[in-house]
C-alpha cells in the first residue's frame, strides 16, 4: 500500500513544486521507518537527509532498499549541518526540532538557513503549548520554559520542546516567513481531553 | 505531474484505510477539473460522486478520460442523494457544503448519513467565521447568520456559508464525531490580513 505522509509534507511539496530552482532537498531528522524524503523522491527530487540516530538511519535504509530508492541519509547533527553554504533549494525539518531545546533550535534553524540557496524555501514545524499534553507528567521534568525531559528505558534522555503562538518568529529573523499554519486536531475517541496543536512555518531566503 | 490533493483528503484516506469495510466511497460535490475521487481511485476504491453542476461534471469527465479512470460522477443534489440507504462505507464533502445555507447543510448531512453504512465514516468541512474574509464585501450581501450571497457575471447566485467553532455539532446529532480538525492558515505574502480557517468533522455511524 502506498504511504500516506504527514500532511505538512504535501503542503511543502505543493509550494516547492512552484519554485523554479533545482529540485534538491534536505531533510533534517530524516531517518525512521517511513522517511518523508521518499515522497520528494517520487516527485523527482534529489534527496539528502541527516539524522543523529544510527538506529533511525538503519530503519530508513531498510525502507529505501525495499522501495529501490536512493535517499542519501547520513549521520549528522542539525546544529552543525555537514553541507556547504547554499547547497539546497529546499530544506525541511518535520516533527524533529521538537526534540531540541530552544537554544539548539535557534542554532539548527540558522544552519538550515545557511545551507539554503537564495530564493529557496524552508519548512519547520513546532509542537504548540496549546496541546493537551503540555505540562503533562508524561513529558517528564520541566528543564526550561516549555522544555521537558525524561529518561527512557535505554537510559537515553528524551526531550520535548513546546512553543507558544508567535514564539518561533525569533528563529527566522532576516528571513521572509510566507505562511504560518496552525493545526488543532481534537481526538474525541479518547476519554481524556486529547488535543494536538502544531505550528508550521514556511520561510524563504531573499535573493 | 502527479496532483497534490487538498490535505483533508489525505487525512480522510488515512482513516478510511483503517476501516474494515468494502472500499466504496461517495463524494458530494465531486466535480471540477481535479476531482478528489481520483485519489481514492488510486487506492483501489469504487468511487461515486454527485454534483449539481453539469459544467463541473464535464470538467471531471475530461480529467477522468485523460487519466483513464472511471470515477462515476453523476448529476445530483446532495440535499436529496440519488442512492439507497446504507450504500457507501465512506462519504465526504470537501469545500462544497460551504455553498449551501445552514438549513440546506442540515438536510444534506442527514442525507449523507442516510446513505452511509453502519460503521462507515463521513468527512465534512466548513469555512470558519474566523477567516479574514468573514464579513468582507467580496462575499456579497448577508442573507442570514453567516450566510452571504452575490450574483456572478452569468447571473447565478453564489452562496458562502461560514460556521463558528462548535456550530456544526448540531448537524451530527446521533452520530459519533471522532475528530475535529481546525486549520488556521495565515498567508503573509499579501499586504492585507489573509487568514483562511477551516473546520473538518470526522464522523462515524454506530453499528
Amino acid at each position: 500500500m502506498k504511504t500516506i505522509w504527514p500532511l505538512s509534507l504535501y503542503r511543502f511539496l505543493k509550494l516547492t513544486e512552484q519554485i523554479e530552482l533545482e529540485k534538491k532537498i534536505l531533510d533534517c531528522g530524516a531517518g525512521g521507518p517511513l522517511p518523508p524524503l521518499a515522497l520528494f523522491h517520487d516527485y523527482g527530487y534529489e534527496t539528502h537527509g541527516i539524522d543523529i540516530s544510527l538506529h533511525a538511519i538503519a530503519a530508513s535504509e531498510k525502507f529505501a532498499l525495499e522501495q529501490g530508492m536512493k535517499l542519501n541519509i547520513i549521520k549528522g547533527d542539525m546544529r552543525k549541518i555537514p553541507f556547504d553554504d547554499e547547497s539546497f533549494s529546499f530544506v525541511f525539518s518535520q516533527n524533529s526540532i521538537c526534540h531540541l531545546t530552544k537554544n539548539d533550535s535557534m542554532m539548527a534553524i540558522r544552519e538550515m538557513v545557511r545551507v539554503l540557496k537564495p530564493g529557496g524555501y524552508l519548512l519547520v514545524d513546532f509542537m504548540s503549548t496549546e496541546s493537551s499534553y503540555f505540562g503533562s507528567p508524561s513529558l517528564g521534568e520541566e528543564i526550561g520554559n516549555g522544555e521537558y525531559q525524561y529518561i527512557d528505558d535505554d537510559g537515553d534522555r528524551v526531550l520535548h520542546c513546546l512553543h507558544s503562538d508567535g514564539e518561533p518568529d525569533k528563529y527566522f529573523t532576516g528571513m521572509k516567513v510566507t505562511r504560518i499554519v496552525k493545526t488543532i486536531s481534537q481526538n474525541l475517541n479518547r476519554q481524556a481531553r486529547d488535543i494536538d496543536v502544531r505550528l508550521e512555518y514556511y520561510v524563504t531566503k531573499s535573493i
